[in-house]
């Protein structure tokens, strides 16, 4: 993460950008306006990723808008708002079972019991913040030791014994766009080489529970029987429908274990996850409601009964629409046709959109595939990203157009 | 087992018979007929059973019929067959990873192979054997010194090395009878005190794979998705159908685990147990055809693969319609009202099945539990069983009723 950040912060000082650390290992490297008192676009995304991933994930969406302000300062474009490009630090929760903590504390909403959690070795957020305060930047590299790091610069505003950085006041903020691979199929499947993003989706995870009676599995005639697993299978099988009908919703059970698990004992219990997600919050939850009764049913059916625990519940996040239209303004130009999306996938517009509207662009990657090795963005597909920032950047820099924007958005 | 085997010696020497133990533990308690060349009919069970069972399953099928020849001398009958009431030994398989070693040895059908088995701490069935051969009937129990070991008895037949008994020529047999605990709910249901067995059903275990692919449960539309458990599910969902509309057809996957396994990963493999049981062989094996077929075209449907690989595949027996006929009067004429039922559980008969003609009867058990410690059969329930016994072997005793058993037959 030292040499990572250095890395980064180094390319950030090359293209004229002020740069900041904070207490989390957020890294922001900074282009003031000729304007005085002008407004502040965040762009950014993670630099972190989970073990053994690829190498798009989180640091195209902060590699990107650098590349996009080298261009715009070849071509001499003078901006009339700050931008400020974010790294943040420990989006994926794989260190510490909490997502988000960078983003969080950059924003002020760490809360107290997150610097409790630990890590598998037992070592804590607050421990390892201090062991992070006290290395300085690597030596190794050439470009790390121009990195200028002001960690007085993050003065702490909701937070402050973290040290985190006070955001400017919300009038001043344009907003925070984040450019990412889509981690799905959908752009590869439409042939298109970005897409704009509509909405983060809601997610709700719960761990269902299906209880019946073990039993012999020979002597047992089948009108006897209250077998978990059949009860659950079919559950799950209403839940598939459900989904498919309803799309963009997407229901998944990603692990399921039977009890007692013997090849000729009747399932007396089966446990499963089940991963519910949606643009709509309303429909997240309408999508609940149905699920829970069509569980009780088949239960109440079958003499089994069903229980469920909700682990995780996130609202869903909607796009900024102005941020929306300028970004499909620019991918028309660009490449000629856009197409909206949903993200499944949270990511640090979700904690940033609390405090600030927000935009994200997805880049398709090949074969939907991400968290992995051959995780991949090809060249050409990044270049479209790339002259759709640009042109973002400058269309944002134009006077408001409100007649053109409605415009748009009636389409 | 050394105690256990001296203890029901015991009982059987009290009971007059004459009692015999062979290298494998198996110990047989014998009463000859007056008559010169008469022939022989075998009862008995099992008395081994599995960690933290009950105390009837097995251990009944050799007690009650020691009970029933006591009654009958107590009445003064005196059969014209004889009779050896056998507590066969590891009937379940638990102790080495194979069921029915006790009546293949008894009946000369171990294979060299099994002798080669080991148990979990690595000791094989030769070496067992040979520490079972050195140990002398227990002098702890009164009623062991009076056991009369005769191993010569227990000369070779098919097996020569391993000492087992030459079973009589299959002219001297009438059969055997077996009493067991039904393990199952169907007596209870059915509000019936014993059953009559009207075959053991034929059994195919296999382990079936459904393999799509992982994905993001975010970024995965529903219809992009290659989800294995989804498969899974819809499979199980129609096999349990098909089994409820073919009883007695039963249909059970025991076991499923789930690759990746993460609740935020659609599952990319999904591994489950298909046991698959029916009196009839041919029905069972039309059921796995069907299922095979299922399985197919659902994977098929969803772009997944689906494989199988059998791992056990027992033939149906059927019971000797001669001895069912028998009980069944002998059931009436005790109970009044006397139900046929299917053996969904494998039991010595099977293996006895090979040599004679097999029948079995079974007994009433509490919420059909068995393998359990709570496992119960009423006194009132075994009494019946007795009744039916002592009758049947009189029954038995009587000529031939060709009349009469045609006339119950077609009932």
């Amino acid at each position: 993460m030292r040499r990572a950040n250095d890395r980064v912060a180094g390319w950030m000082r090359e293209a004229g950008l002020t740069v900041r650390e904070d207490r989390f290992g957020n890294i922001a490297g900074r282009i003031e306006s000729s304007r005085p008192g002008a407004p502040v676009l965040f762009l950014g995304s993670h630099l972190d990723t989970v073990r053994d991933a690829g190498k798009f994930d989180g640091a195209l969406g902060v590699l990107l808008p650098i590349a996009a302000l080298i261009e715009l300062c070849r071509r001499g474009v003078s901006l009339p708002y700050a931008v400020e490009v974010i790294g943040f630090s420990e989006e994926e929760g794989v260190r510490f079972p909490t997502a988000y903590l960078g983003s969080k504390a950059f924003t002020g909403q760490l809360r107290a019991a997150d610097l409790n959690l630990r890590n598998a070795n037992g070592v804590s957020v607050r421990e390892a913040l201090q062991r992070w305060s006290g290395l300085t930047p690597s030596r190794r590299t050439g470009v790390a030791e121009r990195v200028s790091v002001s960690r007085e610069c993050f003065t702490a505003s909701t937070t402050p014994r973290l040290g985190v950085k006070s955001l400017p006041r919300r009038e001043n903020l344009i907003g925070y766009v984040e450019v990412h691979l889509e981690q799905g199929p959908v752009l590869e499947r439409e042939n298109l080489p970005v897409g704009v993003v509509s909405a983060i989706a809601g997610q709700t995870r719960g761990r269902w529970t299906f209880r019946g009676r073990a039993g012999h599995a020979g002597t047992t005639p089948m009108h006897l029987r209250r077998d978990a697993l059949a009860g659950a299978a079919e559950f799950l099988t209403v839940a598939e429908g459900l989904a498919r009908a309803s799309e963009p919703l997407v229901v998944t059970a990603g692990s399921l274990s039977v009890k007692p698990g013997a090849p000729n004992v009747i399932p007396g219990e089966v446990v499963f996850s089940l991963d519910v997600r949606h643009p709509r919050n309303a429909s997240r939850r309408a999508a609940l409601r149905l699920l829970r009764l069509a569980a009780q049913k088949i239960a109440h059916n079958r003499k089994l009964t069903c229980a469920w625990e909700q682990t995780q519940d996130n609202g869903a996040v909607a796009c900024s629409p102005k941020l929306m239209t300028l970004l499909e303004e620019s991918v028309r130009k660009v490449h000629g046709r856009s197409l909206q999306l949903m993200s499944g996938a949270g990511h640090d517009a979700v904690i940033m959109s609390a405090k600030m509207p927000v935009g994200m662009l997805f880049v398709r990657c090949r074969d939907g595939l991400s968290h992995h090795p051959d995780e991949h963005a090809s060249a050409a597909d990044v270049d479209v990203a790339l002259q759709v920032m640009v042109d973002f950047l400058e269309r944002l820099a134009s006077p408001p157009r409100v007649a053109r924007t409605t415009t748009a958005t009636r389409k």
